[in-house]
């Protein structure tokens, strides 16, 4: 029996290339160069050119993603993994080429967390006689690592991991050992099937002393075949909810010994045979990395929210469904049924996302620039950037990633029922992106520290304001400087009196500054003067953090627009079009003012807006979206310059034929390659023709 | 070589079992007395008679559930239905014991929609012929049908369909035809593969003129060999988020002709030989149906809240982080970590999913019994019930499955990393759930059923309050009762002054009631004076609805706990007992609480409540949470008497033993069933030993 075959037909008027035409042709402003604005050309031209490389190699094909079950996807993610490093290696890519190919693939893979996480750690706590044993043969992979810190018990909380690395004067050695269940290591990334070596996180013990986790690197499996070490046992630790490409793995020590060479001895060692421990110096270095890392997932935020717009943007200006009889569209003479983008319920859920995205878009610049400037301050001894820059890293990862898989999620259902399919490309995202809400801190807890910092903040404002050797213009901090409005007048109201009055930036940052401001003075009043405990006030923290990070992201909008962004030292400010710059204007109004429309609640109390404004605001929202928004809605997507390849959805494609792309590939589903399905014989015929009638008699009896 | 074997340790103390039969001994009420408050004696019994013949049946294995790839799941699903039925068949099974079993085994299959949509539909549109030739066969599953309303370019607007059904008086047959690609019947759930007959909702064409859509009934597969009929192509649509297990299938046909009996002819037909065709009496009556599924999607909602919050619970009294230093936890003398159910910020996010179950549970018991009410008045003529009954149904099923989706997601975030394992059980009932809030009518678009309806009712009730002829005693509609109140004062503002006056239930009453009417009036406002479109409406239009419905839900908690809910006719209110009520009462209070207090925008700008009444709100919550409801978590989700082989989870189970079931778990992922990885030769070696060298060698180069 062959393959079914399904019907040539084209789709009803009007196309859906003919609409998304239409859409570009009405766009405000070109989506060409306000992609140079964003990425700048040098970046869309390595894009370019990597795609051509990546995308007919067989290896980074994704015609059968969505078919496939998780053992065959990581078989599949083992054959791409080692076809990037050969492909790389052999066109002598830079890091930026490498990562560029690394993001259009865009699948995770089991060689992922060897460069994301064992190499860095080796460069950075590692010493030079180390750099020359594990980080050359692994920048060759040589040696392949994973990075085992969290354990089956203990993830957030890294002081309570049990796995002990004991030193064993004697021999000279540490031994590892996982003395309880709850012990054992867990989600670590490569070390399931894939890696022969391992950065463990244990206790480091030595001379009767703990002294808490310490970074280790050990070999864990033969480098002559692969199989486990003894006293080492490792394994995979099953299917997840998305990230089934990487081998997220597990693994005990069983009094398992490797040289003191093992202890990553770059700020903290053992000494020989007294088995001595050396401190490590200042701390605050570690966060460096923390900061860059929270950053990053900050761009990976908006990649999330852009992918996932393009999509449902794009797709809500082909699908139609019923008719507007206050509005009916007509295609030529005939009325046709209504782009489901026309509706103000939809323009209420996409467009914000869209908005959004270019908001994370700056801010994540932004952070990127204080990170290397921070670096740069640290490495002179400056930590003045230091707790501002980790404050708003931990809040802004927690924001921005809680933001992108709400809206991922937001943008499948935005495409009714066809966001459902795989094949919208959406599913697949949203499973994908489902850790970061969680890793690298989770987002509930990690609000804890940019909580911390803001009431120290407040609290050291309001102490040096009572000094009375206090000068507001000497404030330069962006934080302390919307505290010390608020304290100059926490009764400040707005003095908005119409909807127009809401286009102004000034007014918009005063909202967010005043209930941010507003929140930490509250929460600092509960604890300082209610004396209510830390733990009694977590919501409240989570809030307070919430709110100082939508301020700084509309801030960072606001300014990137303007083009009076700071930019790295020594990079020429890029040149946004009058025409883009409008636009992005009308996206940055609606950034600001939806949220505070759709979750008013805090800028009420605060004080500063009441009903009316609410009000006032929803009728700016309204008219943004319809009147400036809604045209150059496609534009703004288009900008973000996804190829097809790698959105990888039949509904977000570039030309509209969404249909057509659909249906083909649902001839490829593996259960469509016979036209009867298997299991026929066994499982239906026994009901539907139990004494295997022939056709004739078959309907005579019905 | 071998499978890995992991080793045998025991998690370190204190163990999951002995921190949940600590949970237990300190609840303040009988779980297994709740149990039976909820579902009845009779209910319970036959849950663990059902479970009994099922969980050891191979067929319904749940152990492999999590490593199948679609393909395979699929392969089993119609190996469990096949069993199912069987089963079914030799027990004698009535209608609820089969639902029962349905439920436990908890997957869908591909002969799921021959029961909920196939012969439903016969039995409501066929005549007793048709009855006769169609449905009689289905209940032996001689017949497998489905359910063909959907096209690929047509879903909520069914009056949009293209496929047509043309009468041929020649041959007095209908021939059926997808003249366009959108026209394409998809989604079809069981049509992919199982279904040998299908309801097919198209254009009725006859003597010229288009009636519009029509149920009719047709062969698709031979009953002979299951082979596609000449002139129908159908398939598979393809892997999706969720939902796996069911064939969603495609179809097409060119020119396929079936004879006049295939319209489902109660209602409407077409005359022989003329094609006079005989119009529908009162349409109204089909509204009853979509009460019914509507109603049940409220009862879903409820289960899916309750079992992913069974889960969380559980699994986060087990679950220990950090050291809470203004209150350390201990375990006889020695300080544990905090178990996490034990933070404010956890309390805060899983009891009120804990709260809206039950919320949901005495929601979805009222609307079954109004729909059978409705029922009885409709046969006798009365249609007084009907428009409030169809807009409540449709705005609770909005709400309700928007809640139960973001709680299940809420509830695997609030697992931490381990939700993210398909072992929690959380991520595949997450996306199987999500469907729900796309079908039987999209979320954001039916609250405009909802909508219109209160604003009918509100303008009616404005209209009889100045004709004179009003008394407000004579009100008995709940809705008319809230928006009278309202427009007797629209100033009215809340009495309360203390945290403690926000338990009385009136007072909570009285402000989802003032809110709900204030967006009411303001909605009416400004279609009828400012005569704003209803296109720009539509966010006030569905906040209008998501309010109306948050009232209805508070209502009939608050008087499912005082045994003042109506019961259907001839059963006896149940009895709860004092201490159970105590603590129900509880959950109600936090549900009321919680809504208000994470979102008051519209409560305060409806101007019933100011930000003192937040703040004291908060305190409220806080003091329930930690005092009240913490003791009683652990019985709150026993109550809801899952079994262990329901929920499928390793974070779930009753014991307690999360650590040993998750890691056992694990040893039955695929990839762990040998040593070294498949693929280590092409992929691996070539980078990690690519001379093929010895042991000692490498460690020598290394």
């Amino acid at each position: 029996m062959s393959a079914l075959r399904f019907p040539d037909l084209p789709p009803s008027e009007p196309q859906g290339s003919d609409l998304l035409a239409q859409e570009r042709a009405r766009t405000t402003f070109s989506a060409h160069d306000l992609s140079n604005y964003l990425y700048g050309e040098e970046y869309l031209e390595r894009q370019e050119k990597m795609l051509t490389l990546i995308e007919d190699e067989p290896a980074f094909d994704k015609s059968n993603r969505y078919f496939l079950g998780r053992t065959e996807r990581f078989a599949g993610a083992l054959k791409k993994d080692h076809a990037l490093v050969k492909l790389a290696q052999e066109q002598k890519w830079n890091a930026e080429e490498f990562m560029q190919a690394d993001l259009l693939i865009d699948e995770s893979g089991p060689f992922g967390l060897h460069r994301s996480m064992f190499m860095p750690t080796l460069v950075s706590q590692g010493t030079e006689e180390q750099h020359e044993k594990f980080l050359k043969p692994s920048l060759r992979y040589e040696i392949i690592g994973c990075y085992a810190q969290t354990e089956i018990g203990h993830g957030s909380n890294v002081q309570g991991i049990e796995t002990t690395a004991t030193y064993i004067p004697e021999t000279d050695e540490f031994e590892f050992h996982t003395p309880y269940l709850t012990a054992c290591k867990w989600w670590i990334g490569g070390l399931g099937k894939a890696a022969n070596h391992a950065v463990v996180m244990a206790r480091l013990i030595t001379a009767g002393k703990d002294y808490g986790p310490h970074a280790f690197v050990v070999p864990i499996r033969s480098m002559e075949d692969h199989t486990l070490l003894p006293g080492v046992m490792a394994g995979d630790i099953g299917p997840k909810f998305g990230f089934n490409t990487t081998d997220n793995g597990c693994m005990w020590f069983d009094h398992y010994r490797a040289p003191r060479i093992s202890l990553l001895a770059r700020y903290s060692s053992v000494k020989p045979g007294s088995g001595e421990y050396v401190k490590p110096p200042n701390s605050k270095l570690s966060y460096g990395t923390m900061v860059l890392i929270r950053a990053s997932l900050v761009g990976l935020a908006r990649l999330g929210l852009a992918k996932a717009a393009t999509i449902a943007t794009r797709y809500s200006a082909i699908r139609r469904q019923f008719v507007d009889k206050d509005s009916p569209k007509k295609m030529g003479k005939e009325v046709i049924e209504t782009p489901v983008l026309d509706y103000s319920m939809q323009q209420y859920r996409l467009f914000p996302i869209i908005a959004a995205a270019y908001a994370c878009h700056f801010t994540s610049k932004e952070m990127m620039r204080l990170y290397y400037l921070n670096i740069k301050n640290m490495a002179s001894g400056n930590f003045s950037l230091l707790a501002d820059v980790h404050a708003s890293s931990s809040g802004l990862k927690s924001l921005t990633t809680t933001m992108a898989a709400a809206s991922i999620e937001e943008c499948r259902r935005a495409c009714g029922g066809h966001g459902f399919s795989s094949f919208s490309g959406l599913p697949l995202m949203l499973q994908d992106y489902a850790p970061n809400v969680t890793w690298e801190g989770d987002n509930y807890m990690i609000t804890q520290q940019t909580g911390r910092y803001l009431f120290k903040s407040f609290r050291e404002l309001v102490a040096k304001r009572a000094s009375g050797k206090f000068s507001a213009s000497a404030i330069t901090n962006p934080t302390l400087a919307y505290m010390n409005t608020y304290l100059d007048n926490p009764n400040l109201k707005c003095p908005a009196t119409s909807s127009a009055h809401f286009h102004n930036p000034e007014i918009q940052l005063a909202a967010y500054g005043h209930r941010a401001a507003y929140l930490v003075a509250e929460a600092v009043h509960a604890l300082d003067v209610e004396k209510r405990s830390w733990n009694s006030m977590l919501v409240e923290i989570y809030n307070a953090s919430v709110a100082h990070c939508q301020l700084i992201l509309v801030q960072n909008f606001i300014m990137g627009i303007r083009g009076d962004m700071p930019q790295p030292e020594g990079v020429a400010a890029p040149i946004l079009a009058p025409t883009a710059k409008a636009a992005l204007t009308d996206l940055s109004d609606l950034f600001a003012l939806h949220q505070i429309h759709k979750q008013p609640g805090e800028f009420l109390t605060s004080g500063y807006i009441d009903a009316k404004h609410v009000s006032m605001m929803g009728k700016a929202i309204m008219d943004l979206m319809e009147n400036k928004i809604r045209p150059n809605a496609v534009g703004f997507v288009d900008a973000f310059a996804f190829p097809d390849y790698y959105l990888n959805s039949a509904l977000g494609r570039f030309d509209g034929k969404v249909y057509e792309a659909y249906t083909e590939m649902a001839t490829r589903e593996p259960i469509n390659q016979t036209e009867v399905v298997e299991g026929y014989e066994q499982y239906i015929k026994p009901f539907t023709n139990p004494h295997g009638k022939q056709g004739k008699t078959i309907q005579a009896r019905l």
